[in-house]
């Protein structure tokens, strides 16, 4: 689709926004404008970004073809245009004098209605940390910014955040699990204080990092991404509709807008970076999406939903730790690699010959949870070797050689499964933990606003 | 002074934070620290840079020497860096419970301190205006946006800027020249309505691009950028000392949080960026500069007298129009040249023996103006070349060549003698246009607030 298409299409967009005055309806339009200015983009401006040294080399094709790198930085520049464009549509209602606008705020001691600025410096600060982020990703693709430094700038980014979420919601109680509360002899209700907020800024470090170690291969990072901002926005569209407490649905339509015109721009941006890739996100692209995720989590005060689904990103960290923290040797790539006579792509291993005890250790319980393919010398029953520990080359054991796209494909399932096992623990599992909660009616407004 | 000695310096600076308890004193100490920590970044990753591409020639030195470019990011990154850590001090008595809070909320219905929402909205929009600038500039100085797209993006940045002044502010009448009012039968007052907010826009993109066209020496952007930004923090504080008004306290009161760090950043960048160059600034410094002298502005209420100090800005861009609009041919660089046998630099020239008659008839009025040094042809007289229209040629013109750092010099002067006979218009002329209004002691809430 061309720019001047592109231009035509946002015509009955605009119409359309001019007609429905409804925030969802707008949101979504702006979406599918994201998406096709996503799709429309990149290959515009490949051939710029590879002719200023933007680019990358694909080391699982045969001949590692040149791809334009950085492109997160289109899907995050139309991300945040779209996103500036939709600030003032939720408070339509407000400058029409109505007082059913979206917000805690309603009338004043004179019966005027009241501008809801604690929703708009919420949306500004989730959108300020984020920019954050697409900013520090772009710079460390292009300067290689040391790991030791980059660990910490999510937190930085998120101390806007943080702030609006102190000023606004500052609920920092967790609701202990009913078998706990025997167990260490605590109250139903806990207040972590100041905790909470280390807590959030961990998700926010966590979030960003993440999606950032289950990479290497074409359109990995962009289905995980895909799969997970999906099952956060049918969360967040099933609790607007079931809750009948307007504080939660507002917290939750927040989400809502921040996630759907990134699921547009995603998908724009996958289809380009998709087996075989025209384009690379690089960091850009996945500390956007892992902020995305964080600011929706905490602006809509669900960010165990969000922990709950990225348990493949936390299994793959973990498992990673040996390697990361540097008990088992860990080479510079850590990515599958390609046989050019089948043309699948194959596990990469690690030599275990110089590992020191400590590390042996490590892969002999995950050797015992079945979770490495661990070689042995046959006469002396020595590690020789292991493959190395990520989730991706973990798939390729367990599943065998396949093409590159059907392992992303793989990823993606894995994905889809533990979020629907995360639907399941959220909407059972709560259930069984909280019970009592759910029975007694006991579900003060403090207890839900934070339950989950 | 290194990394190891700002962090000692650091901690002084954090307990006369938690000592002081006064915002004004805080961003003071913050702008110290951000001018002893941009200073000391600079030379850090000056050779990462270079390594990573990010680097300029010195046009003006004899070997073109590789300086490091971009390090506007660097100055940005840590104005933005203090800004988040400055964001909570202006709430500190809120949280303290008391009343005095900066921000127009007072007690609420049931006698409870509300909290400033209002005041941090602007903060979180100004910031997020700003670091739109700031990574649009360096997206531009990496893949080189086209002329023609980059012009429009502070249009984009500056959404969330004007959308927080409609709901804060949301003042857009002028107060009309006492002059004017008979000439046009005007009122006192005249509501610009949406003019006003396309007025800011414009702003916005003027500011943004107009410091970038008096560029080409080393150090001629930061001693603008010096000059302008110490002429508004002086009026700003200048007007808190005065006002009796609150919110034009207040108005000012955030000017000066935004420009002190942006001063101490700026002096620190200078201080690597004064000749002899031993880093660039590149469009990231430019935009990021000019953008904060705009949001300063618009969130101190004091947009006329932004243009005021800007003079000889507007001077340049009008002066340049011939060249710009093409009706001059116009050479890709306008800066000039190095004369390697005295070391001086010199005007640049342009030939007019293509120029057409509307050309011709614009230099023909420049000249009888002074502004155009014009080579004729002794025997026809007719026109051959003149000077490149920029301030810093007819700087070199009427005082003849110079060496580079004096060259720089000269615009600073320049600079400086314009902000001084702005606060001449500012209080002065100011008196006069608006008398009537002074002595009859009219000056209401709403002519006072947009006054200048």
């Amino acid at each position: 689709m061309s720019v001047k298409a592109l231009a035509w299409t946002s015509v009955p967009v605009a119409v359309g926004i001019a007609l429905v005055h409804n925030a969802l309806a707008v949101s979504l339009s702006l979406a599918v404008l994201a998406y096709y200015a996503t799709y429309s983009f990149i290959p515009l401006v490949s051939d710029v970004f590879i002719k200023h040294g933007r680019f990358g080399k694909d080391r699982l094709k045969k001949d590692f073809p040149v791809v334009a790198e950085s492109m997160g930085l289109i899907a995050g520049c139309v991300y945040l245009g779209v996103m500036f464009l939709f600030i003032p549509v939720p408070f339509v209602p407000f400058f029409r004098q109505q007082t059913d606008v979206s917000g805690t705020s309603g009338l004043d001691f004179f019966g005027v209605p009241m501008f809801p600025h604690e929703t708009l410096g919420q949306y500004l600060a989730g959108l300020l940390s984020l920019f954050s982020m697409l900013f520090l990703g772009f710079v460390d693709d292009v300067v290689d910014i040391k790991w030791r430094v980059k660990i910490w700038m999510p937190l930085v980014a998120c101390i806007p955040l943080l702030m609006v979420y102190m000023v606004t919601y500052n609920v920092t109680h967790i609701v202990v699990p009913i078998p706990f509360r025997g167990l260490f002899g605590l109250e139903k209700l806990v207040d972590l204080g100041i905790l909470y907020y280390g807590y959030m800024a961990a998700l926010c470090i966590f979030a960003t990092n993440a999606i950032n170690i289950i990479a290497g291969m074409n359109g990995v990072e962009g289905i995980q991404c895909l799969v997970i901002g999906s099952a956060l926005l049918i969360n967040s569209l099933y609790q607007v509709a079931i809750t009948t407490y307007q504080s939660t649905k507002e917290a939750h339509l927040i989400a809502v807008y921040f996630l759907l015109p990134f699921l547009g721009v995603t998908i724009g941006y996958l289809r380009h970076n998709w087996y075989p890739s025209k384009c690379f996100g690089g960091d850009t692209y996945v500390y956007f999406a892992g902020m995305t995720f964080a600011v929706a989590g905490i602006l809509g005060r669900f960010t165990k939903t969000v922990l709950l689904f990225m348990v493949p990103q936390i299994f793959n960290f973990l498992y990673s730790c040996p390697q990361l923290f540097g008990f088992v040797e860990c080479p510079r790539h850590r990515m599958p690699q390609l046989n050019s006579e089948t043309g699948n792509v194959e596990q990469t291993r690690v030599s275990l010959e110089k590992t020191k005890p400590l590390g042996k250790a490590m892969i002999r319980i995950l050797e015992v949870l079945y979770l490495v393919d661990v070689e042995r010398d046959p006469k002396t029953n020595k590690m020789i070797s292991c493959n190395n520990l990520t989730l991706i080359n973990l798939l390729l054991v367990k599943f065998g050689p396949t093409t590159e796209a059907n392992a992303t494909l793989r990823v993606g399932y894995t994905q889809l499964v533990f979020c629907l096992l995360g639907f399941c623990a959220r909407y059972g599992l709560a259930f069984l933990f909280y019970r009592q909660d759910y029975q007694q009616g006991s579900t003060t407004e403090t207890v839900r606003q934070n339950e989950l």
